[in-house]
């Protein structure tokens, strides 16, 4: 922390005196995850400028045996951008790298550094009246780099897919500072492995992503947005093939709450007015056209008129205004904040299959209900990707931290819900810190050693985001990692690697 | 060779007698590829019936120190699935192993065993109104465990991607034969790396992939069949974008031929009509649509005329039956077999950006020209993806062998302009052993430095499909893989590979 260590010397060489920032003040935007579970400090924060800059950063680091933290916004919910408490890590910033290098409306790609705000980037790609899908709730401060890092996947994935879907070509820096440049426009490049998809969602565990080559679509011309009160998860399921066999892929959004979710928002959110009331289960679905004169509109109408006769939807209405279609994602992107003005909640991010979900939601929701009393059972999520947002809010009368003490008995109840019936612990947040216990546990071990293998090989000293995703182990004859794959020789068995708390 | 193998015999215990082929008639349609390129011969053929039969060959192989090809329909076009002359190798052949394990109608997934052939599942996907979009010239002897591992491209790519797109989990053989179970079907599932994506394209040489869960996706209700002619590769771009615009992404497929691809087709197919005779470019483009009551017809009538009347397009011929868009589809699926038929040929399958294809065939045509006077090019393949079978027939009045003794002058002046647009020297059919040196020539040689330390680690001895996609090298002090990234000391700068003939 002094100005005498020779690292701060010779990182400001390379990054200039402003982009190394030491003192608390500077740091603390930087070393803090935003929900304030991760609270951490680091040696420096540095902001390199350009991707040559970063490489240069990351090979000053592994001479010197540092461990780099690579940072976006700063918006990721599972502890995996933020520096631990020892003061040790260095925590790199892409924030500068913020340019949109190219835009090529023929090719229908954009390529930007990792730094720039997602916001920016769908805004940009509005201005050559193109779509970049990816959306989500942290969108104005979230980076495409954390976006890329995290794979993240947002309100759009039942039409677009995930990030790692909407990306064609990276650039990064691996652990010994080279430049991995395969940015790149094509849509089809058998050439060698998929290296860009494997650092894709690799939580900074792999290489630091510099800059990537996203995919544009076209733009929507026309929208419907809808709200629909349903008696069960099971129906919502039911309306979302109805849509798609009469609407085929113009369902670009499909998302579920609960009725407590819907009562939080009321309770809470200034200016939300819920369409029909709080039903036992809501649907807001979005359905789009690029093409001009389809009948969009009326297709949709009829469809929901069938489903409604056939008791499929209680009740529905259709948005009559662009106003009031965002006066229902209002009261959608609301959810979060709603429970967190409620009290202490115990929060989950998990996948089932689609067909798997009003199983889910009834059998883990009676366990929960029995083993904590008067717990309040937030679920909203998106539909189509089997994907849940499957929360608990402390029993209205009562106390923060014992319930916040019954965290790992709740977890336990629902992922073992989620592995019983073939789902993920984490959906779209990923690993990081917060779930690396659960991971371990619920993970194929086969696939888990092949992954320790792969950082093995790729960040032989262990030095970018170390203990994020995989777990730090001790060192031993080979590294800071656990042989598990012997050169040379074939292994015997597969090898449950033990938990670490 | 001989009964007494010890080896035979151990495969024979595990695999059953029948299904341990040596004898020179039985193994013939597998030690051969179809070009017949790559004529070999294997110490025996192994067809096991089960992953576990997969997994217990694998152990025994491994142990034994023998190398093994993964072998699907044999239907590849770079000497990837075939053994060498060396009669050392053993082929693992996954065509028993044809079982369709499960269709979820609500899930939309399909999970398949490796050796289903690719036609079987579409046919599969039909029975339960889905479809599976992959659709490709080889598709009746293809198998998926192949389409899987060459990431395999084709007709649809355009609307719904790469096999790598529409594959949601797989299981898969490691090199030490463990089975490696991530069958899923799963949308959304962020637990650590893509280990999936890593394995799909990686032909066969990091694990052998032994089954599948695919993405089913909305079975069209409607499809517009359209020829047009053209004067430029440009005027293409411009109707594929205009199409887009007023279509959206009902655009599912968009081939390019030009004179000589469709003058061959006449000359050599029975039964091949050109709907507006030989034109300098023919566009074949297929509109689909998945929901009932649009006017696709009129939308697409509408667009076209819009098109001619602005001269994008010289003339159009709308299919007006099922059998004129067959007999559409049958003039481009021959023209590989027209060019056969029509003397000695030089193939390329590249890719360029979209913005750039004019440009290439501009530019590398004019070269080619010159530097071969009188041959004809043969230009086909799809516009959307970039993806171009560009490819030369010998001059009318030539000779085979002087032609053919052209082929790397010619690959040379390809690939420079291919390399020159950031294009792809292999955009769907792989590397293989066909394309290693043109590989390890424009391939970034960091991303090649990466692919090695990736199957070192994953297969140390090098036992599968050795040779193929990256080169066999010598063994040193850390087994036969040339150690380019050290373990736990940063390496100094990129070492670009020697080249192997």
């Amino acid at each position: 922390m002094t100005a005498r260590d020779p690292l701060l010397e010779a990182l400001r060489a390379l990054v200039g005196e402003a982009n190394v920032l030491v003192a608390e003040a500077d740091t603390a935007p930087y070393v803090r995850d935003w929900r304030g579970q991760y609270p951490g400090r680091a040696r420096a924060v540095v902001r390199p400028g350009s991707t040559a800059e970063v490489s240069a950063v990351v090979k000053l680091c592994a001479r010197e045996g540092v461990a780099i933290v690579p940072q976006g916004g700063n918006t990721g919910l599972v502890g995996a951008s933020t520096p631990d408490a020892s003061g040790r890590e260095v925590v790199l910033s892409v924030l500068r790298m913020n340019r949109v290098r190219r835009v090529d409306a023929v090719d229908n790609t954009m390529t930007v550094e990792a730094g720039a705000v997602l916001r920016a980037v769908q805004d940009e790609a509005l201005r050559h009246e193109r779509l970049f899908p990816l959306s989500l709730a942290a969108e104005g401060s979230a980076t495409i780099g954390g976006n890329l890092a995290t794979n993240a996947g947002g309100e759009q994935v039942l039409r677009y897919g995930n990030t790692r879907d909407l990306v064609l070509g990276i650039e990064a820096v691996l652990a010994d500072g080279r430049v991995l440049d395969l940015l790149s426009p094509l849509r089809k490049d058998n050439t060698g492995y998929a290296l860009r998809d494997l650092l894709v969602g690799s939580e900074g565990t792999l290489a630091i992503i510099t800059a990537a080559t996203l995919k544009l679509f076209a733009r929507p011309r026309e929208q419907v947005t809808l709200w629909a009160s349903l008696e069960s998860p099971a129906r919502a399921v039911e309306l979302l093939g109805r849509l798609r066999t009469h609407l085929g892929e113009r369902v670009t959004a499909f998302e579920i709450m609960g009725r407590e979710a819907v009562v939080q928002v009321e309770r809470h959110i200034e200016g939300a007015r819920v369409p029909l009331g709080a039903a036992p289960w809501s649907v807001l679905a979005e359905i789009s056209e690029t093409a001009p004169g389809t009948p969009l509109r009326s297709l949709a109408e009829t469809t929901l008129a069938g489903a409604l006769e056939d008791g499929i939807v209680a009740d529905v209405a259709l948005a009559e205004s662009l106003a009031q279609a965002e006066s229902m994602w209002h009261i959608r992107d609301h959810v979060p904040e709603a429970q967190t003005r409620e009290g202490a909640s115990i929060k989950h991010d998990i996948s089932v299959p689609v067909s798997r979900i009003a199983e889910f939601i009834e059998e883990a929701g009676r366990e929960l209900r029995e083993a904590i009393p008067g717990a309040r059972l937030v679920t909203f999520g998106h539909v189509g990707d089997g994907n849940l947002h499957y929360n608990l809010t402390r029993p209205a009368a009562g106390d923060d931290s014992a319930f916040l003490a019954e965290a790992h008995r709740v977890h336990e109840i629902v992922y073992r819900h989620v592995a019983r019936l073939g789902g993920s612990i984490s959906a779209e947040h990923g690993i990081g810190r917060a779930k690396q216990e659960a991971f371990l546990r619920y993970k194929n071990p086969v696939a888990v050693d092949v992954m320790r293998a792969v950082k093995r090989v790729l960040d032989p000293a262990n030095l970018l985001n170390p203990g994020r995703l995989l777990p730090l182990e001790e060192a031993g004859p080979n590294g800071p990692w656990r042989q598990t794959l012997p050169p040379a020789a074939p292994p015997t068995g597969s090898q449950r690697q033990p938990e670490k708390p």
